[in-house]
């Protein structure tokens, strides 16, 4: 049987993943082409040359990268053309909201630009087979597969003096970047419809080859709409449980209470079981914006006059890391100045090197706007894109000594470890700042004149 | 061993169980004497003559109440010279909110009125032994117990000439009026704390002896601030994922999106088990003011300038059953005069006859003043205390015809039974809204004419 042709467009922290899994298919049915802007060339010649672009603990990245080179089946390209070839075409690229400031009553002045998402369907259209299928899979606002992308194929085919036998699927990743990240897609459960029943069915067909679906079972959702509205809904769902979170977390403080203690007291009981605890902040490229996406469609997709309260989520959010700040400043008294402050952890996700929309970059910032002497360590993040910046070795990091240590993101290697012992050890006299919780307060027990202070807990501990 | 003297203080939801489960102690170790205002005589009196006053399905209330009569241990007062022979107090009473309107911004006026709360404080400070444990389980505004009970303790002992030797604790219930009543004191996860290590001590004690902290560990927190606002954060994150709910189920509306199935494929993610489903509204006694009393403690306790957004909560939630209603109407063009509504399910709470701040009412409300001739059913409540009414049995209900079914809380009588078939079998042309999602669509396929209005679905069907 001939291969079909894949297509996956864009080539990031999902479509990079996303082109091994189907190009490792138990059948081998697949070719797969990955496809990025002429700007990202970069991306395009490292997989080329064999190098996963991505740094990842996952071992299976490594070993599906090496059986497609075996099999011949994966290439990338930033070629238009290639969308001529496929038999599917599958959706992971971005599309970004832009924030504003925010008023008092914390409605922020954001905007979704669709231009860029809009010309990357039109470039599709114009030059796909007239019966492919188009999955996709980007996080868009609610209504986008239906008011957006429909018409353009509509046009576009049209003009072209095609028929509409295209078919349009949406089925949204839950793409975890670490050591589960191709099973995060490969070994998961998935939603999934299409404009119409011939669009879902060829939907299902494609994922039922690349997904375990006999563990994780598809699920069909009655349209478009349903399938975009429950990827930001579960993505709002958390962003708004941080928030909720970080309010309450400031109101213990004021109470002299340690919400941690609190929180686990309720997670007891089993329909509390999800409630989130105090910490620096959301990071990453979905919980930050999603909600926004939502807001945005029920606005101008369909009309309705109503704000979602979720959007205040966001805006709570964004704010955390200066509450986690204030303590720090608090502690100095106002000078940061020539403070030696080592920062534990750049990424925002835990045992990750995932540093998009990290909260750990407004620390960073203002630190460095206080004039402190900052040491940035990161055992996932060789270098910190966002700054151009590298982070320093275990060795040059053991050799400093310093006032304060910053738990940006609590690694492993952070938790009672060799490591972490003899940051400690070296240093007489310094306060931690443990806005996660996740340093056992025994641990550093015996060190004396050090200090451990922790958001959502008021109390500050001398040894 | 003589028993010791347990005052219950208030016999409401809580007290009345609360008494049973402290009389029905494994090693009998207590007289509980339950005590509540002369205006609640009737209460008393039903008590005394052994009439648990409060309907329940649990049929563990009967046999501990009979165990409590044949040992002889338990009766109830309205004398405060009771609190002198107790050795230990529990306040159960009720720490209401008086809520007011709302400006856009979802803020409410609301108030807490602290001063029969204090009242009832100063009664046993005046009245009780000077080593007495008080063992506060009434919901408060966290700061309760150090910032307003403690000083009237102090105040009104050193009034007395007592020394400062009585014990203050804090440990909140959780109680679930219904099948498991009495189980959801005896055999559940309990919070403590006490305003010093004694006081905390005392209540430990206390509570090994009447809840099975073997299999359910209790747990301590650091101060009486702590437990309270562990109780009213647990209400909050129930009341704020409501409303989270809430807004999108609208969002939902507009977007022709099924909200039930969206919800069914985010739950399969364990992180997202407790996302909720769209629903009637919120009702009963905490989740409709815990988060107000959380917002006020912070301002006026703790002197923040912060209102917490779960205030915002009440208010959604509050308005949850006009946007019900709102589907009524319309079905109806506006014109609800003569039209035969049948309302099955007045309680909040499915399978209870709990009919405290039922979301119910404002519907049974709206649709009085709509001139709808409205016919009540419940299984679990006789009487709507709240409006002094009488529910219709089983034979009146099936005797009338209807225009609609609204199904104000979904008890098991009502899914799929001979008694809901009757309904529809009975009447031609029938329109069911079903605000929870709870009726099976195939169940009322066969029946022509009859269509189900679901909240969260935009669909309406015709059989």
């Amino acid at each position: 049987m001939k291969k079909k042709n894949v297509v996956v467009q864009g080539l990031g922290f999902v479509g990079a993943v996303m082109s091994l899994v189907v190009a490792n298919n138990d059948k081998n049915q697949y070719n797969v082409i990955g496809i990025d802007l002429p700007s990202n060339q970069d991306l395009i010649d490292k997989l080329n040359q064999g190098i996963f672009p991505i740094q990842s603990s996952d071992v299976k990245i490594n070993s599906f990268f090496k059986e497609a080179i075996k099999r011949k089946n994966f290439r990338a390209t930033s070629d238009i053309e290639t969308y001529s070839i496929a038999d599917i075409i599958i959706v992971d690229i971005n599309l970004d909201v832009q924030k504003g400031v925010h008023d008092e009553n914390l409605n922020n002045d954001y905007s979704v630009d669709l231009s860029s998402f809009k010309k990357a369907m039109r470039t599709i259209a114009e030059n796909c087979k007239n019966d492919v299928l188009l999955l996709v899979e980007t996080t868009v606002p609610p209504g986008t597969c239906i008011n957006i992308i429909k018409p353009i194929f509509e046009e576009t085919f049209k003009n072209r003096g095609l028929k509409q036998l295209y078919k349009i699927g949406h089925s949204y990743e839950r793409v975890m970047p670490g050591p589960n990240y191709v099973d995060s897609i490969k070994n998961f459960y998935r939603v999934y419809s299409g404009i119409n029943d011939d669009s879902a069915d060829a939907v299902e067909q494609f994922l039922k080859t690349i997904i375990s679906t006999d563990e994780y079972p598809l699920t069909r959702l009655s349209n478009t709409n349903a399938t975009e509205m429950s990827k930001v809904l579960e993505n709002s769902f958390r962003a708004m449980n941080i928030a909720f979170i970080q309010e309450w977390t400031e109101f213990a403080e004021v109470a002299g209470v340690n919400l941690f203690e609190v929180i686990d007291a309720i997670r007891l009981r089993p329909t509390h079981k999800n409630i989130m605890k105090p910490g620096l902040g959301v990071g990453g490229y979905c919980l930050t914006k999603d909600p926004l996406l939502a807001s945005w469609s029920s606005q101008y997709l369909f009309n309705s006059n109503k704000l979602l309260q979720s959007e205040k989520a966001v805006v709570i959010n964004d704010e955390m890391p200066l509450h986690s700040l204030k303590t720090v400043y608090n502690h100095f008294k106002g000078d940061l100045s020539s403070k030696r402050i080592l920062v534990l952890g750049v990424s925002y996700l835990q045992n990750v090197g995932d540093t998009r929309y990290s909260p750990v970059a407004i620390i960073y910032e203002k630190l460095i706007n206080f004039k402190a002497i900052v040491t940035l360590h990161d055992p996932f993040v060789e270098k910190w894109d966002e700054y151009n910046l590298f982070t320093e070795s275990n060795e040059n990091v053991l050799e400093k000594e310093y006032d304060a240590v910053f738990i940006g993101c609590p690694h492993n290697q952070y938790l009672n470890t060799d490591f972490f012992n003899s940051i400690l050890n070296k240093n007489k006299s310094l306060v931690i700042f443990d806005p996660h919780g996740a340093i056992n307060e025994n641990s550093i027990n015996k060190y004396i004149n050090h200090s451990l202070k922790t958001i959502g807990k008021r109390c500050l501990k001398k040894y």
